[in-house]
């Protein structure tokens, strides 16, 4: 088969025919549908220090199979694998559990103290087939097409993060950042609770992506972010929960003044090194609540996404803005960087 | 002033002019603007064993101004009132807190141990003027029209009920009835996360009103309930949540079939007498959560209320399908019998 | 090997040689070193009208091993298991979860929507060796002794009870019954953050040694309940929680009084048919909570009781009163009828 | 009356005689029975860069009576005093709401948008009487001392964050310092559903008052705190709550490891200036929950408090090493450097 390899540690990938493996005791295998490029992709891609981290945190070994956002059909199943069949619809889960550890005993499975990573500890799916354990095969009902399912994991981030947000009714939710992930997050603050919901980025395309899907959009090149929060969010002293999407560290220094007190900061987007904090004005007095989002809860992050994308409540392929072959890998990655929302490799 | 008195405990009321009382420490008066038909004012009006049990229970005194939903202006202030001034616009609560018990100190004080029940406890709405503490006005954010003021009280019922059935994303749920507050609970459980929304009535007109406002409708003198249900959520075994606004006995014999396994029950409606339960069977082994309603959160339920009417997700008044003059109090009566929604008395 | 078994639908049961079964896959086989008398096996004991309404709801088949209450060592592992190893010391959880259904897959395990029961859909553990999944196996930390092992299953019943009661710091808990799993309650209550922990029976051995373990113990058939319940929870109108343990229907018709507004039911004990219930005064008005309990959560509710048992804050022993051989099963289930807390069987 | 006054921005305070002010409407006069030093007045006392900070913070005006950590009976009701009457023996709220702002009607009066803090923007109470709104005055209950009393706004802080904390039965709590606070939430902490409590300090005094109450105690000048740690709290990976009361930059290099994933840190400490936080490792792949703690919950820390005192699950005056007359004010300041636990002064 093909498969999109990242050979060695410097920039680019190399799509060429691999030798396909055979299938160990609980795994199955997949003929890959669809596959979107994730963050964590672009730094392999490019090979860049937060790949050098990705690689020394997880142990990662090269040539490596690209690719872990992806779903498709069953093919082929391997001993001891009794829940799925050939034939299955599935999207997987990226976080691969190890089932014993105090973690995955108490429901915290998603943050496994020695989780594997899809696609970094093992081969991922940018390919004509990918191989996957069937416990983090999650089958796809009716109601819901294939390749949306490719859209599941990135999907999912937003949903965990929208759900630790634990958004009351009509409360104002402010989102830093407008990538795909955030996309995907202003529809859901939208139908979970949110009365108004505010998107920020210094990106004018993708402020007026968020504008389309509903949100209240703020380009903080060229608005007072500040002042027009408060023009909205002023009764309560500021809004009550900040999604924060960017890993921007100078988002860091202004985000607090926007949240009310006793309101909510849910951090999803990753900084590179140490920010400062001033937790005594900022976290102790203000009475904050900070929650840190790492994957999705399995399965419940999953049945979220299928019950809100089932009742037609949430697009995902609406945030979708481009779609190449695997054999186009350098304009697929070159345009992340574009104006662009997800992007899929399609079969 | 002119006010629809209560003046026996037999059927109808009477409008007439009353004397205006003066205003005692913290009390306000209001030009009353709009003021909707409760289910307690029928009861009232048609005086019924309800009336009855609402008359003894609360020491209900005749002659009484009826009415407790309704919204106005401020037109004088009483002594020691700071907070509020002639001009403001205002929502009454009608539960009138003590302010001094344990409920009333902790986050509670919906269901105060000594509360005061307006239009019960004291005289209602139905009039040119009203009467209140200043403690239970909720001043009227200036998007808010007040007609839609005096829908904020019924519509924090259903507002209260979705919050406390505290929905996850993509969730099933299904409301009991189609009346009015249902109506209102269809709209907010669509906002709050609800995947789907499944509302059941006997009453045609009723369902038809659902479905018109996203509803999948089931009329229960002509579908078979159970199967209508399960065929949406046999993937979960059953609905996540039901909130029952029937009261009625016969719908508690079937509901806890239609719960999923550690779903929850959330009732509203006040069946009359007791109705039997099999604990072992409906709650215990199916691990059911059941929470009763009385009142809204004070000022919790009315700011969420707020912030949905504000951010345009909630549309009170397309709940209202008659406006009346208080001289028309019988033809208004008679209404609520029939194919209606929300009824108002408009000045 | 010699079995302690239940062979026909009468009174009794036979301890005699059974042959021994080989193991599946997934299966481990455990010699017994402590088994505990569970309700459920006094029924089938008794074989009562709960007998076979259990046997009819789950397809019990006789002959039947009896008995789920147990720890022991492992002395055989089958085809596949890989997380436990000869020699481990465990205890095993009654609920078999099936691992695929909406209920497994989102934290609610012990109330699969296909469960298997211990000792009731398989059999059981009053016996040399028992068979069991490795699924269902908890393995026993080194500060926890095997026959303390065999009290997490019953004890893990008040743990999870407990949990979902959500004490807050200083709340009054009246526990209803005073029976081996009501201490354990007892126990749990005062190190969980009750203020005051009240206790009632019908029996005085229990009502003493429910005051033995710190309880205020009201004896129902010498005390006045109410009044006794309201001299210490007078201040907040009732009592925060109960647990209801004792299925009784005529506790269900006093217990709502005691509860404060706002206040919460567990009911963890069975009553058999139907409770007439009155929702409008005592659920909806009183704003009440009912929590039903059926099983331990899976694994989190055995981690809490480790850590507490690890943490000296509780003794499960204490509770055992009594210790039999299997030859002397008569005596050991009469004693169930008298003045005795736990009873176990004993290698 | 005499009185302990801040006269000047200087070191030191003047116990001298002052007039007695008349009391305003809602207020009320208390003869004051016992009173605490806080961290808050020694910084007054010394006159150090916090107390700077908190003068320009809250617009501080010398001179100023000190203190707000105190009880007694009450001598005099202004007008308009309606629930509080002369001989009620009152403990003070020092958050000062202002009742109308969205804090105050959404639950989070402690953290009101424009809140006075008694002692700070007003006189206090290291006096012979005390003037205070009798609307944070928190009636006694029977069963508590007066001097008891006093100390329940310090400990209230304790009790809030172990609220906060939301402790599960048997979780491993780690307590960080081991000052007064620390001490109430040791003893809190063991009553509120922990399994092990463990303690750290720098100073040995401390660290065995912390062993007394029942902590696993770490000296962090000797010891190391992360090995010792994760001897008691390998099996989950790091503790499963820790409560930060040190405000020493230094600890929030370490204290992220030690907490497991899904943890929760609870901040009460205040460190002067920012401190580096690495969100990427510490707050989002580690899933950590973080949560400021401003101020008791008006009315509910209170009634907690009351709850487990009266219940003698909390022994405050335990934690009292000292008392002294106002004349000994700088010997008692001077003790709050040394081996001390909590310091009163008394009448």
């Amino acid at each position: 088969m093909y498969a999109l390899i990242k050979e060695t540690k410097a920039f680019g990938a190399e799509y060429r025919e691999v030798e396909e493996k055979s299938l160990a005791a609980g795994e199955i295998r997949i003929a890959v549908e669809a596959a979107a490029i994730c963050g964590t992709d672009i730094h392999y891609y490019k090979w860049d220090q937060a790949a050098e981290n990705f690689a020394s945190a997880f142990n990662v070994e090269l040539p490596l199979i690209l690719g872990h956002e992806f779903a498709g059909s069953i093919v082929e199943v391997g001993p001891g694998v009794e829940d799925k069949k050939v034939g299955d619809r599935v999207a997987i889960e990226t976080h691969i559990p190890c089932g014993k550890c105090y973690q995955c005993q108490n429901g915290d499975a998603h943050n496994c103290n020695s989780t594997g990573i899809y696609g970094t500890t093992c081969d991922g799916a940018f390919a004509d087939f990918a191989i996957a354990p069937a416990s983090v095969a999650f089958k796809l009902p009716p109601s819901i097409e294939t390749a949306e399912g490719a859209l599941f994991e990135p999907a999912g981030v937003a949903m965990r993060g929208i759900d630790e947000a634990n958004i009351k009714p009509g409360e104002t939710v402010l989102i830093y950042g407008c990538g795909p992930i955030a996309i995907f997050a202003i529809q859901m603050a939208r139908v979970c609770g949110a009365g108004t919901v505010i998107a920020v980025d210094i990106n004018g395309y993708r402020v007026d992506m968020a504008r389309k899907f509903g949100a209240v959009g703020i380009n903080s090149t060229k608005d007072d972010v500040y002042s027009e929060v408060m023009r909205i969010a002023a009764a309560r002293g500021g809004v009550d929960v900040v999604l924060e999407l960017t890993g921007s560290p100078a988002v860091y220094k202004t985000v607090f003044d926007l949240i009310r007190r006793e309101g909510r900061l849910v951090t999803i987007g990753h900084p590179p090194g140490e920010v400062p904090i001033n937790f005594t004005k900022n976290v102790n007095l203000k009475g904050l609540s900070v929650k840190g989002i790492f994957g999705r809860r399995i399965w419940n992050t999953w049945w979220q996404l299928s019950g809100l994308v089932a009742g037609k409540k949430l697009d995902l392929m609406s945030v979708v803005t481009h779609r190449y072959k695997y054999e186009q890998h350098q304009e697929a990655f070159d345009m992340t960087a574009g104006n662009a929302g997800k992007i899929l490799f399609m079969k």
